[in-house]
């Protein structure tokens, strides 16, 4: 049985893969075993990877729906990359940190752009974020190298302590291997395994508002105001009401209610 | 009059940007009035560049028509690409230095795959080669930072000296000013302004196969077998006759000869 990748290759249709997702999103081996099962009628040879997906978010509880929509949700912020250095940089504020977004940075040679400026006491870093818009994009070695060379150049006006390099999906061997010889930190899909991005937004609950079954012209109202996360919904209430009709407003709250109540 | 760029930008039609064009091709102040007077009659709202382009091209001489077509050959190297970087490879041996395409050379933290390594006498450079698709896209300040960072990784090991960054387009006003900052050698389209790619490869008259008239397996199939040139068409004759059936390759030899005969 094949089925497609968001990659439009395809692969040998795999449950035990689908299980460690289930498991991953808190669900029992029980639980996932049952929704496998459930799932053996509906997999069909040319399935995509996606639709897989949307079975088995039906048949999940809400809580646990939840932590298996992370990944899509965090997709949704795109197709450009700043809501995602908005939804990293209230991971770096939520850790203690002064955070600055997007700010212009003269270097030796050239002034640069800066995704995230993070810091707490005297350490400072330059945080990097790549965002991809499938989950078969790796973060690959040219973007390790230019934030590399992009550090080099701002260190050489702003000391910092290291680079950081921050993507929604895995890295490639060889920037693993690059970050660690030259000290640049990594933060991305399960990576590093102890503490990747998914377990620090959950550990944090940090939940892009991408996550609620809301319009998208709702959502786009509230990301371009810098309502990125649901714990936003809930501590700048009264700009919600600004941005929005009363009505939508209050769908929204309550939408937001409902997840939160789950975590 | 509005014209439609490859970018998809609409711009003012510009008759001075054609002559521009024209004068540069070598076509005399006369003769590029002549052909303007000519493509006023043919000139419409919403035209694309390309269409124009076409228009001129049909109206200049055989000699002039080459020049004027170098860049659109270039583009048609690709989609990938590797065609270019052997285009670019070609104009560094002419120069008089030994090259390596596409080797693998360890850095001091990962292994690299480096576009072209030149070298001559104690002289040694690590050359990257950046191709775009379309004339709307500068080689941006990311491209020259990993270059740079690849640069250094592999200094380390072995010593270069310096890098370079070689591409069909135009560069970005920062990508200049890095480069002069950091010693990054540039070369692309009129850049630098005494001596660019196309200046360069017009003097060591090193056009690339594609600017023949010849059908695309022919080309595809001279192009995968390393005859980049129209040079080489004649160096390694007997190869083309090993490549192609007599009748194929005897077109492309008449096809080169039309053209080395202008050059």
């Amino acid at each position: 049985m094949w089925v497609i990748k968001r990659s439009g290759e395809r692969e040998e249709y795999d449950e035990n893969k689908v299980k460690q997702a289930l498991l991953r999103s808190g669900a029992s081996e029980a639980e996932a075993d049952e929704i496998l099962e459930k799932l053996r009628g509906r997999v069909y040879n040319g399935i995509t990877t996606h639709e897989i997906y949307q079975h088995v978010r039906r048949m999940l509880d809400r809580k646990r729906k939840i932590r298996y929509s992370l990944k899509d949700a965090i997709f949704s912020l795109g197709p450009e990359g700043h809501f995602f250095e908005s939804l990293v940089a209230r991971l770096f504020q939520e850790t203690g940190y002064a955070v600055r977004v997007r700010e212009c940075i003269r270097g030796r040679c050239i002034p640069h752009e800066i995704d995230i400026l993070a810091e707490r006491g005297s350490e400072r870093y330059l945080v990097e974020c790549k965002f991809h818009n499938s989950a078969g994009t790796r973060c690959g070695i040219q973007t390790a190298l230019y934030t590399y060379a992009r550090f080099l150049d701002i260190s050489e006006v702003m000391p910092f302590a290291s680079p950081w390099l921050v993507t929604n999906t895995k890295f490639s061997g060889d920037v693993i291997t690059y970050a660690r010889c030259i000290g640049m930190r990594l933060l991305g899909w399960r990576f590093p395994e102890d503490g990747g991005l998914e377990s620090l937004l959950e550990s944090h609950k940090l939940y892009p508002i991408t996550i609620l079954a809301i319009k998208k012209d709702v959502r786009n109202s509230l990301l371009t105001n810098g309502i990125i996360t649901i714990k936003e919904i809930f501590t700048k209430k009264d700009r919600i009401y600004d941005i929005l009709p009363e009505l939508k407003a209050n769908e929204v709250l309550y939408a937001a209610r409902a997840v939160a109540e789950c975590l």
